[in-house]
């Protein structure tokens, strides 16, 4: 129960505001209208949780005048500012790519925002400067593969010059999209490669919806842990593609497969440099709710791990039987966490049931009628 | 020659809008304000290949008060209207689905929507309705998987009742997205069940992109030509998700495959009942040229099509001469047909090369200029 | 309990035999030397499990002299013989074919095993008559798509011809493999045309292992039986390609959804007409506790599926509580069911622990040492 | 058309044996019986392509008393020997790995068996020893993922030290199969960290068929070439899984995007370190043809790669010309170069037809004739 009540995961401040396809965002009432609101219902899941007291920012959409009083904001609700996300996506500029462009003054425009970003870091507190590279080609022969990688490495080491010693650059891969063609990033071999070149503050971020179709994603975990440079998850589910659902909700055993390589390594503990990061979206479920239910199902996964026999699973590992060691792990798979962790949650003074404590809470209702008027967040506001 | 020069493609509307990802839609200069100057850019696709003359409609993104007004503007331009499509994703009320939503009343609505259609074809002289269904479910159940095909078959029914007999339903499938974790018609077995169950004025439309990874489109291509029921294409190229890159961009040796499954079933011929639709969007190249090099991989994929030597090819077959059939398949897909089709146009009175000629038409520089203020038109708009 | 103590699993003579890939077939000590020995070692799977009480053969690999002689064999160890399957794919003149070769007298050759596949049927009891159809191109262009299933849907005819009153045919299908460019029945769409063609007895196979990534399975089953066509399933796991694995031991959640569609359809029923069957291999691990193992991973996933508070779930699927009803069928799966199962076998006078209680009983000692000496029984033997 | 004449490509000798999957190996009559009647065989393919001048050797298939003999035998027939490929998987003591194995005899016996493999190499001059290890697991749980690394980095050292100075170890990675759940070495990141280990004599070899569904390949080989470490292609085509196919035969213009990225970073020379080597199976069509197509399928790759106009297309991806750039490669890619290639054979005195000159040969009819009796060499022997 120690480890268990050591984790921590990280919220995404865009999780609370409306998201969709490219088909169409549906609206959701009492959605926050500025990064204080997010902020504040990035409190709740903390609340009612007891394990999530940090709360990403995305630049720009998080901007505001005065990150002191955000973060004071934030500690007064309980949390702290997390990763601070850049954003090479959403400005005109960038169609045909940014840190990756062929033209250097778009590239430079690209390297001067991650700079601002290092101030918010520096004004927040943040440690972690999170790097998601949208650049890529739609069609063959649109751009040339290896020149812009080796723009990429140019920008990122201006990137990396910038840090402050207690900074990271953590760097996403993605398989695909918004590029269908080729992604400039699209695989942890892309990113790690990219880190090694930039330096030891330089860490892998491993996006579980990130993936080609089959591909074994603990074994990635195991890789970069043996590397030393797994920086942190954003934890979401896909069905098929970046679908960006609920954490353990489409596959729950590969989420306890993960926190099983995570746990056999040691890399649980606080100090272990990997930082739990939920990264998904809630199109068509209430937002706050849908980031307690993930919270939880991390835990669970981590509750389920932690009861893993790892003596008598090396023992039957070691003498080559397949089925005793399969069954061990089954056996953690198996088992309902759920009581233990209401325990745990009890004994920390908290509501063994999160998502019936917070339903009971009005927080809801509360902000459907405080928050009417003004632009609703939307992804990318 | 013949075929070739019967042949014709039909394009949409939309893609001539502004389109992009969930991420960001790239605006470009000059793009269309309403379905008039949409119809007005898909003709000059017509104007320089001589083999798209018609334009599919979306409602309510082409609505208009005088469809009248509209048709005659299209044969001012040389085209005509083509599938009128409905849209059941933009409406907040199908958050959870439309044909398919547990609400009656929602299914009523969307039930509504498609007699609103079918009267867009009475005045347009349109005679498909083409019908793709973004229902579905993101998470494990969220809803009756069973009830939904139950609800669907009711609704198609009602809709299949207000057709004239000159009338079509084409009915999509698609893999997945918008919903992630199923789609209420994701594959062709489903959308051919209920075309079967609607009557013979029910077909399947068959979007290339639609499909999960490693399958053999050709081979449902043969399968719905035998069943009777392939009412349409949506042409579109696709690496990985629902990409809708440019027809032929990404796998032109499967798009020859499809051709010549159509060609050696006799389903080229224009009675053959299968409409050859583009349904592809346009995010970082110009739109216009976007679609005629579209149309010209159609062209080019039919004109290797037509090459192939049917008897030596049925012969090899007969034998078991593995290597020799596909050789033969082979030599007409690597020939080329670039000349062939150069002259086939100067024979129509065109312009050997498309790309070219509109290029130098200035209609580029043109509607940059006069299409300025009003809302672009975008995805949806 | 009083559902789950009427489920039966039936299981695969050939499952007991050694098994591999095309790179190598690893040996087991003790592994069955003909049929009667394969009979007895599923009968060992009936004896720990208590829900196992049928065998299915494969033709010719089960071939003998005196089928009635194998039936009573099979009565003293207490199972009787399930489904017959025929083999289409170990004679050297299936090469490019057997019921869709372009060579007539194979597929005679083909149609005729099948009738003497239904004698076998005949003097074992046997109803069902599975066929999996290897059958398909490495090339394109190596045949006639179309007119292979012309041709199939002439062989299918005649075989079905042959059936007698109580007899069944089911067809499997598979996405890929043998043959690499296009299966002749690669999806649930294809087998259910052909069914449909032959009329009310012949049903379609699902195979879990058998379609393409990110195939929703559960949505296949939902489909089928609104079709009134499942007729049975083939259980097994896969990772990525038909990897015949333990059933459950890939994605148990996704073993779960889809028994949850069997129990909402009431098809669970001994009279539903879907016959639940394993088809997998034991290629590393020991092949009784494998098949034990299986068949318990089965019965979780059911035991959890009728967990599932059903009026609730309507109730939250109705309602469009998203979270709520994906909620309540995570609260099944979440569920530590072993318990349950652990009484109902004790209430059954089984042993609460099948693998242990196979462990203590000396057979597999007992096999190592008898089974010396012969050809031990390897696929295809 | 010098840098076409000067391209060669590396046959395997175990593509003139039989092959099949698991389900079937079908027997060809003439098929070799000992390595040196693969090095006659291979030989043909020379003779008729001019482009096929060395031949991989399969440790233990192609054992023999005397290298030296068949080094003699190769000169005679104008090739010579290429790689030396070591064979981890057909020992029984594999069945759970061999250099990740958890008993370190297991791991030791696989280390001599690469020391082995390398004195053949100084028997027959071979620069290569090719690795691709099979190693892998089946079921979670069933060993420890990091722990293999570990294992692995370990014997692949030993391995290494063993290493003459102008011998490469080249270490091939690959998806999936013949381990289930996870590979040892899965992806193309797996093998670099490795090689990166090793040393400067170590390199990735990049097999086509390898990739997870939707994998950018060339884009692979656009980092691997940034890395120096592209060591060797193995050449094949698949549709969905390890197929094993003709090269070029599924997807050409996948093949012609590689061979585009090989060219414009100048691996094309014989220089570059880069051994371009087929690596597939004939199961259903004859061997020496299949090979000889395949030859040709990546000579047609190469030489539309060298029409593509490097200057214009650079020039058009600097001014962000989506369509023009892709349109660039295109016309590269769409032109017909049969008849460079039938001119340039002519101009080296072969005949401008590969596969009807052997075909007239009358080679095939009198292996057929001349190898009665004998074991005939299948996969594995």
């Amino acid at each position: 129960m120690g480890a268990l009540a050591q984790q921590t995961i990280e919220l995404p401040s865009w999780a609370f505001g409306n998201s969709g396809t490219r088909f169409k965002v549906f609206a959701q009432e009492g959605v926050p209208r500025d990064p204080f609101e997010k902020v504040a219902d990035a409190a709740q899941v903390h609340r009612y949780t007891g394990v999530a007291p940090r709360v990403s920012l995305h630049i720009p959409w998080d901007k505001t005048e005065d990150y002191a009083k955000l973060s004071a904001h934030a500690a007064e609700q309980g949390v702290t500012i997390g990763a601070i996300n850049s954003n090479l996506f959403q400005d005109d500029d960038y169609m045909l790519g940014s840190l990756t462009h062929p033209d250097a003054r778009v590239r430079a425009k690209a390297v001067a925002h991650h700079l601002e970003c290092i101030d918010v870091m520096r004004a927040t507190g943040s440690t972690d400067l999170k790097i998601w590279l949208p650049d890529g080609l739609n069609y063959p022969g649109q751009d040339n593969l290896r020149a812009r990688q080796d723009r990429l490495a140019e920008g990122l080491a201006e990137v990396y010059a910038g840090l402050d010693p207690e900074h990271r650059i953590i760097l996403e891969y993605k398989f695909f999209e918004p590029a269908f063609y080729s992604m400039d990033v699209p695989d942890w071999g892309t990113s790690l490669l990219h880190c090694l070149a930039l330096g030891e503050q330089a860490m892998v971020v491993l996006d579980t919806g990130h993936h080609a179709p089959g591909t074994n994603i603990e074994f990635i975990v195991a890789q970069l842990l043996r590397a030393g440079r797994l920086g942190a998850f954003d934890f979401n589910s896909r069905f098929y593609a970046d679908d960006d659902l609920m954490v353990g909700s489409a596959d729950p055993f590969q989420l306890f497969r993960i926190m099983h390589e995570i746990v056999s390594s040691g890399a649980l503990a606080p100090d272990s440099g990997v930082n739990f990061m939920l990264d998904q979206c809630h199109n068509i479920e209430p937002k706050i709710p849908g980031q307690i239910r993930s919270v939880m199902n991390v835990q669970e996964a981590t509750a389920k791990a932690l009861l893993v026999d790892a003596d008598a699973l090396h023992a039957a590992q070691q003498s080559g039987d397949v089925l005793g060691a399969n069954g061990l792990l089954m056996d953690a798979y198996n088992t309902d966490v759920r009581p233990l962790l209401a325990e745990l949650r009890e004994s920390q003074g908290l509501d063994a049931d999160p998502m019936r404590a917070y339903g009971a809470s009005g927080y809801a209702e509360k902000i459907k009628a405080e928050r009417v008027g003004g632009a609703q967040a939307g992804w990318g506001a």
